[in-house]
């Protein structure tokens, strides 16, 4: 790595080292960053936070060039930030960002997301970061759209505008003219999961987890769900204590101390 | 499965369907409760809320009794729950409980967590659920003195006390006399990894992930961290709506929208 007077900036994903949504990100922050990527070498959807604790971690150097180094780890997203921080560089990254995810991560998806896991990883390690998602799943989708979105919140990440236990989950509709940015909640809703069952040839039958997104509140005009059904790019702040502050004096009620 | 007028509880754990902590629970609960036990095949720890969409999933029968059924599914925690809510059953548990946890999950350890992974993704489905973790990693380890306390959370999630969207994490200390309960919130504190680095015989080097839990306020005594230290059992309320409320202003000011 170069020192540099540019911001030092660590890019992860969950779709792996190779994704197209990856190398988006890259160049859209590459002109105003040193930047290192260390991202799964492959796809890692629905990892969540998962950590990789029964078999052992390797980094294999991807490229090397000027204020750009790659590398890929045989692990989970939150695997791929922890070793950066740990192991591979040795200064504070100013931020970091992960995706652009090739799919929507809204409402309770935050939970099951692994581009999630690792903007949620970097704020539990005390440095602004935001995960970028795409309504799109194609490894053709076009990208081009979103760019001044992410570079006006990279920005606000640089600045430093959010309290250190907050990270940004940032969803973009697939339009090619977006109508605006909306500042979001998670919008109130479930998977209902349809398991598909088929019959394995040696030995009984087996399933593939598969459902849909039932949004209980679909006339709410502030919520993610809404801002990306509707063009808007939705932003949505996170939090990492996830306590329920109020929830504790109900509790002290229930239990005699 | 009988139809009984017991409450109807499914069980989980991420240490897997032979681990002693998952009979403690099922022996505690026994006594009360028509039980369907669905836990993975092997140990999930650090799977945090992750989901199988690569790989296939089956569910093999481990036991038939009266009041008593038990599956394990070759999946995450959370996998586990979505099958048996989707495919096993067709009637909606009364309470999700999941644990006991060898090893505690407090302050930011939730995130990690296949035992709150298997809670959270109940409380997400609406069902009043909790995950438990008990300060002691060994297979022999005495549950003994959590009886009780599990019994009392046992109810206040059957009487449905809390909110929809929140479900508790308890943890307790690895103590033959408990100190008491406490009501508590997340610790502010992060793993601070040291990754164990090897030769490999034949391809460079690999990486054993590892490290330690720094608690940023060891004397704030309302923490769970503090409670499970000093011999008190920790219950926590956790949201699932993750959403920074206070935030959202502090970006609509950030953002002209």
């Amino acid at each position: 790595m170069n020192e540099t007077k540019k911001p030092f900036v660590l890019i992860s994903n969950d779709d792996g080292v190779y994704a197209s949504g990856l190398q988006a990100l890259i160049e859209i922050i590459r002109p105003f960053a040193e930047i290192l990527v260390v991202a799964p070498l492959e796809g890692q959807s629905g990892m969540s936070h998962a950590i990789t604790v029964k078999s052992p971690l390797h980094i294999k150097s991807i490229k090397k060039e000027t204020d750009l180094e790659v590398f890929a780890v045989n692990g989970t997203p939150v695997d791929c930030v922890k070793i950066a921080i740990n192991q591979i560089i040795t200064k504070k990254p100013d931020v970091i960002l992960s995706g652009i995810n090739h799919g929507t991560n809204s409402s309770v998806s935050v939970f099951y997301s692994g581009t999630m896991g690792a903007a949620m990883e970097g704020c539990l390690n005390g440095i602004p970061s935001a995960g970028f998602s795409l309504d799109d799943y194609s490894q053709e989708a076009d990208f081009s759209p979103v760019n001044s979105y992410v570079l006006d919140i990279f920005n606000i990440l640089l600045q430093k505008k959010l309290p250190e236990n907050v990270c940004l989950n940032v969803n973009f509709p697939a339009k090619r003219k977006i109508e605006g940015l909306k500042i979001t909640r998670q919008a109130q809703g479930r998977w209902v999961e349809k398991f598909i069952e088929w019959k394995h040839p040696h030995s009984g039958k087996y399933f593939w987890l598969a459902g849909d997104f039932v949004n209980f509140e679909p006339t709410a005009t502030d919520t993610d769900e809404w801002a990306i059904k509707n063009g808007f790019v939705s932003v949505l702040p996170l939090k990492v204590d996830i306590t329920d502050y109020k929830a504790i004096d109900i509790l002290k009620n229930s239990f005699s101390q």
